[in-house]
């Protein structure tokens, strides 16, 4: 089933905002097994967005339209179906009234303008829009599917995920459930994670696929099956396989993040967690306390980014240079103690673009725990942001495994 | 004139990437005068790229085509073009033998498949990239243009900047220069700058534009003239009364950042800077080090998350809250002490999804200098990531409002 995605804005065409959205459905679509062949952008204009659903009616078994249902006059994509259908313009009382009901709520007038999101191509049904004004729109014409989903992202996941999929799925024949699990590894190359799955690759259902992104490679593992019950009992032998593989690789599933596995762990010992910073200067601290409640485990950090200050706030001998294990271990035992912490991350390097000590891209991870401190060197290609970034995420996962005593006992 | 953007490449119709090149494009597009009413996205399959080219002729005065000019076999925009436009394929030997040279440089064997970016569209002239293997195309077909450029970002810019767009603007007759400053501003709402710069709209020739973005106005002043100096002659008296108007709201121009103008700012009075943050936990310091070189300014920060930590390491009276101005002039001046610098950026406050004291978005920002301390509240709307990332920014722009002197003479 071949899908077309036509984004309507001409904010987008002007690039005063990237058409995120386009990824976001398109990664959608193809986990679902879905064919995309291409995708339109078309500007705040009648008869040109009418004119990109009829082409795109033309070539494809079903449209995904974004953007265009605000409550201005520079929204179009309803008009715009009905000029592309034939179809007349229908008013939903109910859904007027619901919108009414909604401002009242909120203590807030209506805008006339508003009651324009009430209007609908004959034929299409409404979809429930919770997180916010405008409603999703479905309607089949002449064995083709159309769908209109607003562009705040926000809006349009959540009306894709839920009410675009599931139809398009049916209407592909798809009956059952098809479920994917996303296994994220951290700190294998893809050769080292491909050749441990080799022979895993040849199963058909449950099939597995990885991509590697971001510095992670993430193994999916996805099932068909009637149901979704199914499904995930056809999932649950492959993912311990893959798990007795991988090892202490695979950090986190599905949506699970390295913060969010972090503290979990924290939470599950009942330890608290700082930081040392050097080169990563405050970004470990601020991915620490990105998740609300992180107060509950991240009690602060020091960020020494010159040699006095490693010495004075933490205690450092930094007479030897100060891009080494010793510091970096140095650095995790100071935050530990100044901090009155359980778990402490340091962070010490050479960023770039100038070398420090080391090459630039050398970066030192130290962790201390209750139970021991180590530290280890690694080194990232890139340019200064890039390189800061991975360190980052390489101390939280140093700091992950270290937690689980996974560090020390792999020497 | 009207400019189509086609991007070519399956992983932009798998979502694996964003198409941030058609943003890049249509930014630089409308900044300099052109029309877009669609772009397109295709993957990379022969018939289909050639119908996209062929639709957008059909409909725009000239096209861009990005991606599809690498060595593989899927890279397939040469052969699209001359589809579109029934042109034979020619091969550049002099293009060829550059390539030979380029690999010998790098002291690499030259795979075969390479010399396909030699082949270019009969009448086609090649584009030279120094960025990468290939070149752009542009081709002047029945009275439009088509050019294509390779998708790797860097290599587009280059491209697009210094080969495409001057080519386009000769061709819409534009002869001169068109030179664009732009004025950032932060702290004053959208409506406070154009009601000051309202009479200023009726200019043409400078015009002048502005659009709102992260969180900062950004005043466009565009003159055209024939030639770049009497352009940059236009603009100067335009803009010095842009800046008497808006006064210390103008914080940088054009690519500069308010990192850089910060530094700019400590190198010419001598001082150092550091950190102190609560509710940003990081973010301060790790913007104040985004910049190569920071080691020169920036010595060091504490993030102080929970208030037995800002008592010890920051001498903060604690007993009344931690959330209020007092604790945000406390924090500037502890740090100023224990960090040893002159300048200190604290930030306390509720990042929210829960409130803590004050309503989540309430942030509290506090700068110490050698002059003098003062704190000012906040509020920013939105979720917790973006509440800390505006509140950063604030933190960074009321540092540079007390350096000057600003902060304290506006009361």
């Amino acid at each position: 089933m071949i899908i077309e995605v036509i984004a309507v804005g001409t904010e987008l065409l002007l690039g005063q905002i990237v058409n995120g959205n386009a990824a976001f459905i398109g990664s959608a679509l193809a986990e679902n097994g879905f064919d995309a062949h291409y995708q339109q952008v078309v500007g705040d204009n009648l008869g040109r967005v009418a004119d990109a659903i009829g082409l795109a009616l033309s070539r494809a078994d079903a449209v995904i339209i974004t953007g265009g249902l605000g409550p201005t006059r520079d929204d179009l994509t309803r008009e715009a179906i009905c000029a592309a259908t034939g179809r007349e313009m229908r008013h939903s009382d109910t859904y007027e009234e619901a919108l009414r009901e909604r401002f009242a709520r909120l203590g807030r007038e209506i805008p006339a303008s508003n009651f324009r999101q009430a209007d609908y191509p004959d034929g299409a049904e409404m979809l429930p829009n919770p997180k916010g004004t405008a409603p999703g729109l479905a309607l089949e014409h002449a064995g083709k599917w159309i769908f209109a989903i607003p562009g705040v992202p926000e809006e349009m996941e959540h009306l894709l995920v839920e009410e675009v999929l599931p139809r398009l799925r049916r209407a592909a024949g798809l009956e059952g459930a098809l479920v994917n699990r996303v296994l994220r590894t951290w700190g294998r190359p893809e050769s080292w994670v491909g050749e441990r799955l080799d022979d895993l690759f040849e199963s058909s259902n449950p099939s597995i696929a990885f991509l590697a992104s971001g510095g992670e490679i993430k193994v999916r593992i996805t099932a068909k099956a009637a149901s979704e019950a199914e499904a995930l009992a056809a999932i649950a032998p492959m993912e311990e396989e893959v798990r007795r593989r991988l090892g202490p690789a695979v950090f986190a599933v599905d949506s699970e993040t390295i913060e969010s596995v972090l503290f979990a762990l924290l939470e599950e010992k009942g330890w608290t967690i700082g930081s040392a910073e050097s080169m990563t200067a405050g970004l470990v601290a601020a991915r620490l306390t990105a998740l609300p409640g992180a107060s509950k485990y991240f009690r602060g950090g020091i960020v020494a980014y010159v040699d006095d200050l490693k010495r004075d706030l933490l205690g450092v001998d930094v007479s030897h240079g100060v891009v080494n294990e010793r510091v970096a271990v140095e650095m995790a035992r100071g935050a530990r103690s100044r901090l009155a912490v359980d778990v402490a991350i340091a962070v010490t390097g050479s960023a770039g673009p100038e070398p420090m000590e080391q090459p630039a891209g050398t970066v030192v991870i130290g962790v201390a725990t209750p139970e021991d401190a180590a530290a280890r060197t690694l080194t990232f290609a890139g340019d200064r942001e890039r390189v800061r970034t991975y360190s980052t995420t390489a101390a939280l996962q140093l700091a992950r495994l270290a937690m689980t005593g996974a560090w020390w006992r792999r020497g």
